[in-house]
């Protein structure tokens, strides 16, 4: 044992591993975005990360993207998660009948895809899901919902100003129908998708390398600019008067979803009508939805989603629409950190450090027993060491209080209770300093 | 879209996937653990499932166990961890200059082992631990708090009558020596280790097949077998008067962990010194942890650990000592919930279905954001069903509560409260909806 060959240990690049203080912050992200989804009924969901490679690339047609994680094991062919919702297709297909329709699901979890390595791009993340998947049908209110959950969801990780920019892919689809461009709906998409990051020009230069007429760009960049308010740019849609079913069923939804939202009490100032708004999967068929955080754009969409027609078309007949959203929590937490933007709810795990100044413990358990009946997280120092470390312990992890117990708090059953912040002390019996903390 | 080949949707056996009833029995199972570890002051982590292989496989030499999940992508071989103790190796031996010592750290993930497809056993399963790790050195105190994170966690979790049986290596290995086996030593545990599945004979078989002389064989079958009371077994130990240091340390430690395991306040009912205990590893050094359901021995250990001397030895010289236990939660999910053991503290996510009469939603959203607001789980239900499917949706679901809004509600602002289990129909305010609940 005493000639080990050195391995150099070291995490993969685009694998996020964080400090015990950082991990404090990203789980209480992760827990009011999971205690936000539960308030509105989601129930829980925690699939496989690996599945056999057939099921997950079923869309793909087996054809595996680059960027997917598989290998065989055995006679198997497996591939690692790349989102949440192939794998919620899967399961809905297989337990259809044992569900509630609708099925209000959440789902936090990582996933896995082989990324190029750089700052903030990562191989293995966290996504923070919900869907609702009807059986047959699913009501155009739960569009008007999703909203409602965002802004609840942000609110509740501090942010005020932030806007969900709601399209409806119909009203595209509707659009390049009336101008001949059904085929190419999907192309166009892709590049309209980018118009706010590469500018309308080079969106004009793209749409006609793809073979568009210039007239045609002219009247798809006209109409994905339309300017002013929500209510503004539903106006100037009708005004349009385009004589195509799909773009107008797609306005109507659109009104519906706007008022739904609204009737949903999010505030006018946290969502728009953008109907630059495509994202950029062949997957969804009506609204959309993409939030921004207004003081920092740069982040991109943080909560992104939509609604379609048919969950699982690659594994069942039985129609199952549904609509969703999914949070992809590890880069905006990793954005949000560089940035200093999270405030911590609290920044050690434990209330209080109970710090022995002899062998005699009993007081020390006594008293930390009462504390984590309370519902206090209460720790006791039982290393042999100078004052100054076991102070340098907790000072370290940033737990707020301290509590030293020798031989006077013994006998007189009153402890030495210090605040580590101010460095004010007192002496106070268990109870009091019960009432203290939970009063901090 | 219309002509796809379906593919049959099925989840990898050995991968245990939940009906959302059953996923909100282990989320809670989850959730206890994770706060009875945090009462006590240990830190989060969370480590990526995916390392490097030569890391992860470091302590076997580079040779790959046929149980480990591992692969390349692109020029990178890469493993899936096997456990949560290697990944907190790497992890403290990468960050140890960032670190408080005695670094207190609980992580719940999940891990991979390509086991042998059956009942019960689990290919992808959640592993629940907690470790202390000194730097240099780490007080043998820390040897005796286990027990009562064990004792304190069981309980949470609706146990009462449960043993944490503690042996010490040392022990174990001094008796080895004293009769002349050190060599042998960690095959002779091993099999130790299954005398209370295979009884005495065949472990006396097993061990003269390993070459283990006769009178050797007896001597040690005798030691590990001594009965009595923990004291008594002490107390048969120091009898023995046998002239080896290693285990009249070992001896020694045991006494100071007993009398500390009281001191911390576990009761006598639910520890036991058993000098069979061995864990079948070569890893462990010093103290060590089996945990049995009293009622329920076919389940084996349910939580096991013990001292180790040096945790990252194969990545660095710092001399890292530990203590640390682990449960096996997927299997103990498993088994408990096949024998319906599993009280749920709630069944539903939902606290209240709202149910509208009619288009009109404003009374309802403001009921819900009321609910919410007071930590309630609230949910609206929105599909344009018969009022049978409505109350159906909440049954299926177990939500214990409906609330029915329509006309007559709206002009009251009073609502139709029903107590699903009970049938019972009151007419309150929202106010006094949330005291109802609150109290039940």
């Amino acid at each position: 044992m005493n000639e080990i060959n050195k391995i150099t240990p070291r995490t993969l690049p685009g694998f996020m591993e964080l400090l015990p203080s950082e991990q404090i912050l990203f789980n209480q992200m992760q827990e009011t975005i999971k205690t936000s989804y539960e308030r509105f009924g989601f129930l829980p969901l925690d699939t496989p990360i690996i599945e056999a490679a057939e099921v997950l690339l079923a869309k793909t047609g087996g054809e595996t993207g680059k960027q997917i994680y598989s290998f065989s094991k055995g006679d198997t062919d497996l591939a690692m998660r790349f989102d949440l919702t192939v794998p919620l297709a899967k399961y809905v297909a297989i337990n259809a009948n044992s569900l509630a329709f609708p099925f209000r699901r959440y789902q936090i979890g990582k996933v896995y895809r082989g990324e190029k390595a750089q700052a903030g791009r990562f191989r293995e993340f966290y996504q923070a899901d919900i869907d609702i998947i009807g059986d047959g049908e699913l009501g155009l209110m739960n569009d008007a919902e999703i909203p409602s959950i965002i802004y609840t969801t942000f609110k509740e990780l501090g942010f005020s100003d932030f806007t969900i920019k709601i399209n409806n892919r119909k009203i595209l689809n509707g659009l390049f129908a009336s101008v001949g461009e059904t085929e190419r709906a999907t192309d166009i998409m892709r590049i309209i998708d980018k118009i706010d990051k590469i500018g309308r020009d080079s969106v004009a230069t793209e749409l006609g390398e793809l073979g568009i007429s210039e007239k045609s760009i002219k009247q798809i960049i006209e109409f994905v600019t339309i300017d002013g308010t929500s209510d503004d740019k539903i106006a100037a849609l009708k005004a349009l008067e385009i004589d195509n079913e799909l773009l107008n069923t797609g306005i109507s939804e659109l009104e519906f979803v706007i008022n739904g939202i609204r009737a949903f009490g999010v505030p006018e100032r946290n969502f728009a009508v953008d109907l630059r708004i495509a994202r950029g999967l062949d997957y969804y068929t009506g609204t959309v939805y993409e939030t921004f955080l207004n003081d920092y754009p740069q982040i991109g969409s943080v909560c992104s989603g939509g609604r379609y027609d048919n969950l699982a078309e690659f594994y069942t007949d039985r129609k199952l629409p549904g609509v969703g959203i999914s949070i992809g929590l590890t880069r905006l937490f990793y954005q949000l950190n560089k940035m200093n933007l999270i405030e911590a709810k609290k920044k050690s795990i434990s209330d209080v450090l109970i710090i022995p100044m002899d062998d005699d413990l009993s007081l020390c358990l006594q008293t930390a027993t009462k504390l984590r009946e309370n519902g206090l997280n209460a720790e006791i120092y039982l290393e042999d060491k100078k004052i100054k470390s076991k102070f340098g312990y907790a000072d370290k992890l940033k737990i707020p209080y301290t509590i030293i117990i020798g031989e006077t708090e013994r006998a007189t059953g009153k402890l030495a209770f210090k605040n580590m912040a101010t460095g004010e002390q007192k002496t106070l019996i268990v109870e009091e300093v019960i009432k203290e903390i939970q009063a901090s």
